[in-house]
Formats: C-alpha cells, sequence, structure tokens
C-alpha cells in the first residue's frame, strides 16, 4: 500500500489503478505537450479525439466486438439507461422481458413503466430476498428485447453464464462487472456500463449497441435520448464528459497492456472473490455470505456478522486497519467488499488478514 | 505563462485557473486525507457531500439567490436541458416563447418542438446573421417560460442586460457567461450552464431552478429527466459526475475568495474584452468584428481578417506563439478569441501583442 492510500473497498465509485491515477496526476498541467489539462482541451481537437477513440478500439479489442457493435460515451448513468432502452426499442404495440434480480432490475423496470411501455417481467429471485439469479427463464418470442442485470451490486448475485433467451436481442445492465470477465458479446443487443466501478471515474456511461438496434430507434426524440446521435456523432454531438472518457481510456489501457486482457483480469478477480468467501465460509458461521453460493458474485461479497452492533465494530476496526469501504448498501445494512479490477490481490490479502484476526478475537 | 502552458483561448472544454488545476494535482492520490482519490471516493461519503454542499453555497452567495431557488448538477449538457425544460414546465394546452439569438437557441427551439410542444419564436435576429442582440421583444403574457441564449458563443453577441418578460418567467441558458458577471436573479425561473467554459470541466450542468417551476413538473416522466428528483435528493439519486463538480466547486472558491467576488470577476472580463475589442477596432480594417458593437460579448470576441488564407495564417502563427484555441467556430468560420474567467489579462496583453505585430507584418 502506498503511504496514505487505503485499501478501497467502495462499491463505486471505487478503486482505480493506482497506475492510472499516477499517470492522470503527472500530465494534468499539459497533456501529451499540448500546453493545455485534459480538462481544458477541446473535445474535437485531435489529442482528444485520439483518447476518445482509443477507448472504444480498446472495447473492441477487449470484448472481441464485431463490426455490427458500436461503442459510444453517453451521461446521466446507468439510470438514464432504464429510460432511454424502452424510449428508442420499445414501439407501441410491442413489449419487453425483464428479469428482476434486484434494486437496479427493479428500477430498470418502473423506468419503462413510467413510459407506459409494456413489459413483462419472466423471472424474478424476489421471492427470497434477491439472494439468487433465476434459472429456465420463460423468454417470450417475439419480444422487443429481455433485460437483465449481469451482477447485482447490493445483493451481491452475479449470473455465471448468460440466459439462452431464443434470439430475443439481450440487453444488460453490466455497470458493475463489465470488463471483468470475458464473454461471448453475440446475442447481446445492447450492453451499458456505468463507469464508476470497473472502468473509470464517475460521470460517463459506455454503451455498446448493435446494428438491429439501431433501426428501431424513432426520429421523434430529444437528440440526447436517441442512441443514433452518438453512433453517427462519435458520441461528439455536443461536449462530452472529456476527463470519465479520458480515465475510462486509461484504464481500458491499463486491463490490456499491463493486465493482458480479459482471460487474466478474470482469472485475478476469480482468484480474490474465491479468497474472501473462502475466508467466510471457513470461519465457522462468524462471517455468513448473503448470496445463495450458486449465484455469489465476484464484484461485490455481501455477508453478516452475528449482530449490528458487531457489523458496526467490525466496519469501523476494519477502516481503523485502512481497509474502507466495506459498509454494506444503506437498503440491505450487513458488510460488502466490492473487489473491482483495481482492487489489487494485495488489498484481498489484506482483509483476510484482518477478517481472520477479528473473528479468533471475537468468536 | 509557466512553463510549456500556452495561453488557451478555446471556446470550451477552456482554460481553467493554473491554482484549481494545481490542487486537484497536488491532491490527486489523497483526496483530504481519506486515502483516496476524488475520482475513487464515495458519492455519499462525507467528503464528497462537502464539495457538492460547498459548491451549492458559493453559487447561493456569489448570486445572491433567495431561498426560492435550488443549484442542482445535472449530466447530458445544456443540450439535454433543451429537452427537459419543455418536458418538465410546457404542459399540454401552454405554450412558451422563445428567442432566436443563433445556433444554441435554434437547437433549443428544435427540441421543444420535437417533442411537440407549443413554441412561440418571439425575437430572432437571424435577418442579419445572428450579429445583434433582438431589443423591444412581445413576450406573450401568460406564456410559460421565456427562453434565452445569454451568450452567443458562435456570433459572439451577449446579452448586455436581460429583457422585462412581463411576468413570466425568464429561463437563460448561461453556459458561456455563467458567473462572468453580477445579474439580478429575481426574473428568472430556471437558468442552466454547461460547466466547461465558466465554470469548471465538461460532464456538468449546474441548474438554477425556483420554486414556482418545480411545482409543475409531471410525474409521469423517466426519473433522471425530471428536476424534482435533482432537487429533493441534493444531486444524489444516482451517482453525480463528481469530478466534475469537484472542479466546479474549486472554481467558485476561486472566483470567491481569489477574485473576491463577480463584481470584480466582471471588472477583470470587461477589461479584457475591451481590450481586445479596442485592438480590433484601432486596426483600420485588418481586424473586423463580425456582432454589431452593442451586442458585441465579453466572452467570445469573433472577427475577421482580409480572406480565409490570412486567417489560416493568422490562426497557426499564434498558435506557433504559444496562443492556442483561435479558430472560429466551424459552421461560420473566422478567428474566436474566448475570454472566459480563467483566461488572464497576461494572456489578453500577449494576444494584442501578436495581433499587433501580425497586422503590421501583413497590414
Amino acid at each position: 500500500m502506498k503511504a496514505n492510500r487505503i485499501h478501497n473497498f467502495n462499491p463505486g465509485p471505487a478503486a482505480l489503478p493506482l497506475a492510472v491515477l499516477e499517470e492522470i496526476q503527472e500530465s494534468f498541467l499539459n497533456f501529451r505537450s499540448s500546453g493545455m489539462s485534459i480538462v481544458e482541451i477541446s473535445h474535437r481537437s485531435k489529442e482528444f479525439e485520439a483518447v476518445l477513440n482509443d477507448a472504444v478500439a480498446r472495447t473492441q479489442r477487449l470484448l472481441k466486438l464485431s463490426d455490427r457493435y458500436r461503442v459510444i460515451f453517453v451521461q446521466g448513468g446507468a439510470t438514464l439507461q432504464f429510460a432511454m432502452i424502452p424510449m428508442n426499442f420499445l414501439a407501441d404495440g410491442r413489449s419487453a422481458d425483464y428479469v428482476n434480480t434486484g434494486t437496479w432490475s427493479t428500477n430498470a423496470i418502473k423506468e419503462a413503466r413510467v413510459l407506459n411501455k409494456a413489459v413483462r417481467v419472466v423471472a424474478s429471485s424476489e421471492d427470497r430476498q434477491f439472494t439468487y439469479i433465476p434459472a429456465k427463464i420463460p423468454f417470450t418470442p417475439g419480444a422487443a428485447y429481455a433485460h437483465i442485470t449481469s451482477n447485482n451490486t447490493i445483493r451481491g448475485t452475479q449470473w455465471r453464464s448468460f440466459p439462452d433467451t431464443g434470439g430475443v436481442p439481450l440487453i444488460a445492465d453490466m455497470s458493475s462487472d463489465f470488463m471483468s470477465r470475458p464473454f461471448d458479446p453475440a446475442p447481446f443487443g445492447l450492453i451499458y456500463a456505468g463507469a464508476q466501478k470497473n472502468i473509470g471515474p464517475a460521470g460517463v456511461t459506455l454503451v455498446i449497441v448493435r446494428d438491429d438496434l439501431l433501426k428501431l430507434v424513432p426520429e421523434n426524440l430529444p437528440v440526447m435520448l436517441k442512441y443514433t446521435t452518438y453512433t453517427s456523432k462519435n458520441s461528439l454531438h455536443n461536449t462530452p464528459p472529456c476527463f470519465a472518457i479520458y480515465g475510462v481510456h486509461l484504464v481500458l489501457k491499463w486491463i490490456e497492456e499491463t493486465v493482458g486482457g480479459l482471460e487474466k483480469m478474470a482469472a485475478l478477480n476469480r482468484a480474490k472473490a474465491e479468497r474472501i468467501y473462502g475466508c467466510i465460509d471457513a470461519s465457522g458461521g462468524f462471517y455468513r455470505g448473503t448470496a445463495e453460493p450458486a449465484g455469489r458474485s465476484q464484484m461485490n461479497v455481501t455477508f453478516r456478522l452475528a449482530g449490528e452492533e458487531l457489523e458496526k465494530r467490525f466496519i469501523e476496526e476494519a477502516a481503523q486497519s485502512g481497509l474502507g469501504g466495506l459498509k454494506g448498501h444503506r437498503s440491505v445494512g450487513g458488510c460488502r467488499a466490492s473487489l473491482y479490477n483495481a482492487v489489487g490481490p494485495e488489498a484481498v490479502e489484506a482483509l483476510v488478514e484482518f477478517m481472520t484476526t477479528f473473528a479468533k478475537r471475537n468468536g
């Protein structure tokens, strides 16, 4: 751990690779000999277009996207995507399937309904407090799309593999596990991810959209709410969130060049998660994982201790030991260790050591 | 000029105060002893809430806002505001007045019409290529609101004082002159400003909204497109663009504490603009201002030389002399010096010196 820096288990905004932060800091007064900061250069300058195009190209390479996919940058977070998706792809007379696996899925469904769109919830894990990922889902043939949340930050569950929709375009909110592992993009019509967990600073959403969905976009939408505005203008219809895109560019470069790609990123993430779940499962019940084992997230490890007092002390003493961000989401309580890409194995080892010691002292 | 930094006359993203950039750089690996970067801390942490609340409080103080006004931070730029304003405030059966003073006003009108809203263009300067600001405007009694663009970056015009709407709530896009001068907020129902010209990095729009307009917001809008979502949650419904808000906080602090408030900011801006216009007017026609004198902008000085070849050379030689961003908007050509808050008098002196020498060499 670098002097004065903590081990950061925040759920997002979250840890970023130290090398990325140092590069931003180093060049902050003079970006690539422009004589200006990255936050002062024009979004239409050759310097910024190189940043933007590099972020797009790395996304295409890391995910092995075919040329049917476009990579764009949108503002407003995943929550604006909840509305833009039905506005763009769900015409009157058609309906879309949604799988409800927690808070963010619930919000996505709500936004589609606010727009008076026809939504069918084809599966839900609400019956057991969203502690698992549904299987054998009866997707609707002819649905406009099928929406899932690939990782559920609050309940600590994650899709191990993606469901077969029978040809219905899959749309996924991957905000909390995007670029944490490789996957086959072919079934996806659209993928979106707020940057602030695995790929950059808050303030930008990376969206990948397939050509067949772009054909569905209606004309009469506000220009900032149409995906075609972004695909036709390389995300430069108006001034984009330049600094956040710059951060994404640097993190994707780090994944590709320093980590060595998504297979390696996934192996690191798997090992980190197994280490913490191993510690929980070996604690003789001192720590209890809240997700059912088959649906456990490799990004957000959610767990409880024997009572709220003990949990509070766990979080406080961890913070005193330089382990930050371990409080569970305010809606569910408990503890949560978020293990996004930039959380290193050394942070995980420090947490395991603390958990082991804390359990001994309080068991 | 600090070593290797240029004088930056970019139209936005634009120059930021060097002291602000240095503070960001200095603390970038460890924000206020949190052990984390500003881009790694939670938007719900006490550290970030202090940043956000300080930006709000400084806006209230600098503009002397009454408690009828709320200050919020929205994503999507001014262009998303073009749509949100009619979505929130223009119910069926009502109409709104718009004054057309150039590209951005035109786009605002277009977005309202895309939504099938009733829009009345009550004045326009299109008849003389948007080179002036209309006077004696026949605002419509009972209109839902009256929309203006306070400064027109492309054509280089600016409202000297704001029009009397006879009680119709005034709404202004102040993206390019916000916080450049004091004004009476009382006639305004809503003010919005993309940060990237006068108050911070790209990626956030500061919006000021009055309580009577908030009462008009309909229920059935997507949550990220309702102003009440932001006012009821202190702009924290979802993860906001933390870094951009942090930048705004630092720039507003600089305006308040280093510059000494908006009267002083305005005096500096006036002096800078007068210096360049003086140089243009004294050039014997070598440089020609494109805006009619009464409507000249203090933020964006637009001017032409005798031909496109000469203009190209002017821009190139200026860049070689460390004066960047002087190219006019691609839609109109020519030259433009943007003199936002962070462009110092020394940059203006350097530009005047260059302009004088260039005119002598080529006159």
